[in-house]
């Protein structure tokens, strides 16, 4: 069994996330990565442009997780390897009003990378079955229907040349508290913590809870959901850049065919 | 006067970009400059999160120049030194039927930077006043307004806290040629040429006319142009990192005012 193979959830089962160890770290050690991370960084590269030349399939990576679980950190150290020139981040923050004013799915089908393009949403969709829940935003009967809606949406992204990498980032709610008191004392980071963190906090275990539905319900063939033991920040990176080049890898993306110019290809003609 | 001073055109005056040396290096050395693009790139990356978190200015990089002339370099070997969560490139290829129906600053406008982020536009509005004028698609009567329209454009943007750097990429037409038939040989980049290539590149000196005068008529306080000798790649390289960190520098941009949370910073209120 590969690496990313053991992270992989499978879907329709039954997600219950206490039974994942979010200090698992397959017995490596921060060692063992290193260098590995940076062989994945040069295969990111290279797999990113051929697939912009290629130009025909996008590759999307879904970032979820609690506060602090390191969905801006996986940008800024994963992400980085990429060429700017075809990667976007896209952030879901609170929905706009013109957003609101759509069905649910409109804001994030806007940005869909574009062919040959890798897009990366730090948060997304996933926010509509859980923190819509969680904080009782819809009725339990509209939230409910959107498992559904989401696996086919992301099933007409496949048969679209989309391919999806969903990674939930797993903390210990032990692991948050450490982060949150080292972003307070720390005037670099004080600004990303507000009372709301805090708030979200006291309601670990239906997070969890919404979650774990989130993942068995919308783990597919197509669209598959990854669970990132991320105590560890140099095992989640590694994880999650394996992962990556995995999934390119599987693609199996080509050049374009040798054309040939219509001009003569010698210095002269030129 | 400091380094990216001399690369500075001065609003209003004449530019005749055959006075400019594209080999110019102002007697540097790759080695001299090497140590200085890694401090240069760390310094970016830095001043960069200071931006992304005081949320109040953004900066706009337009990349201009011939075919070959490192558009798409700059932005894999310089631009990527910026983090992808605040940083955009916008390639502006041929308008779409969608940009075509509305006025030629419309698809500009629309993907500026929004405040704490970094937009690199690889192209931009320059082409309306460049392309458009070479070959002819619009009646000079149209063009010819575009220069004053294009100070108030960015003279808005600068009153609205976007800081604008524009870097025209100047290459010779030999080393274009020496640059065209490199792409030929590999079959890595031979996607990138195409016969139109060619026919522009027997437009040389039209190309050099039309972007002497949009340099001179739109060279401003508030959105200079730089002329960027880039014959040598590590040059070009090194005097727009320089040119980035001096702008950023100048903004002065601050982290945000420290407010207190209503909840006790310690250990227990969590």
């Amino acid at each position: 069994m590969n690496d990313s193979k053991k992270l992989l959830f499978n879907a329709h089962n039954d997600a219950n996330l206490l039974e994942w160890d979010p200090d698992n770290t397959f017995n490596r050690n921060p060692k063992d990565l290193e260098t590995g991370l940076t062989k994945l960084f040069t295969r990111m590269l290279e797999l990113q442009y051929r697939m912009y030349v290629e130009k025909k399939t996008s590759l999307l990576i879904i970032l979820q997780g609690m506060d602090t679980s390191g969905k801006d950190g996986t940008i800024r150290h994963v992400i980085t390897a990429f060429h700017p020139v075809s990667c976007r981040v896209e952030t879901f923050k609170i929905p706009s009003t013109e957003d609101l004013a759509h069905d649910y799915l409109w804001r994030i089908h806007k940005v869909l990378p574009q062919r040959g393009f890798i897009g990366v949403f730090n948060r997304s969709h996933y926010e509509d079955v859980v923190e819509v829940r969680v904080q009782n935003l819809v009725p339990q009967t509209v939230w409910s229907q959107r498992y559904d809606q989401i696996n086919q949406f992301e099933r007409y992204m496949a048969e679209n040349n989309v391919k999806v990498i969903k990674c939930f980032l797993h903390i210990s709610k032990q692991e948050q508290k450490k982060r949150l008191l080292e972003r307070l004392s720390d005037p670099a980071k004080r600004w990303k913590v507000n009372e709301n963190d805090f708030k979200k906090r006291k309601k670990w275990d239906q997070y969890m809870q919404a979650y774990g539905d989130a993942l068995s319900r919308c783990s597919t063939r197509w669209a598959p959901w990854y669970i990132i033991p991320a105590n560890k920040k140099w095992f989640r990176d590694w994880a999650i850049a394996k992962i990556i080049v995995e999934t390119l890898e599987q693609m199996k993306i080509k050049y374009p065919k040798y054309i040939p110019l219509k001009i003569k290809d010698n210095s002269k003609s030129i």
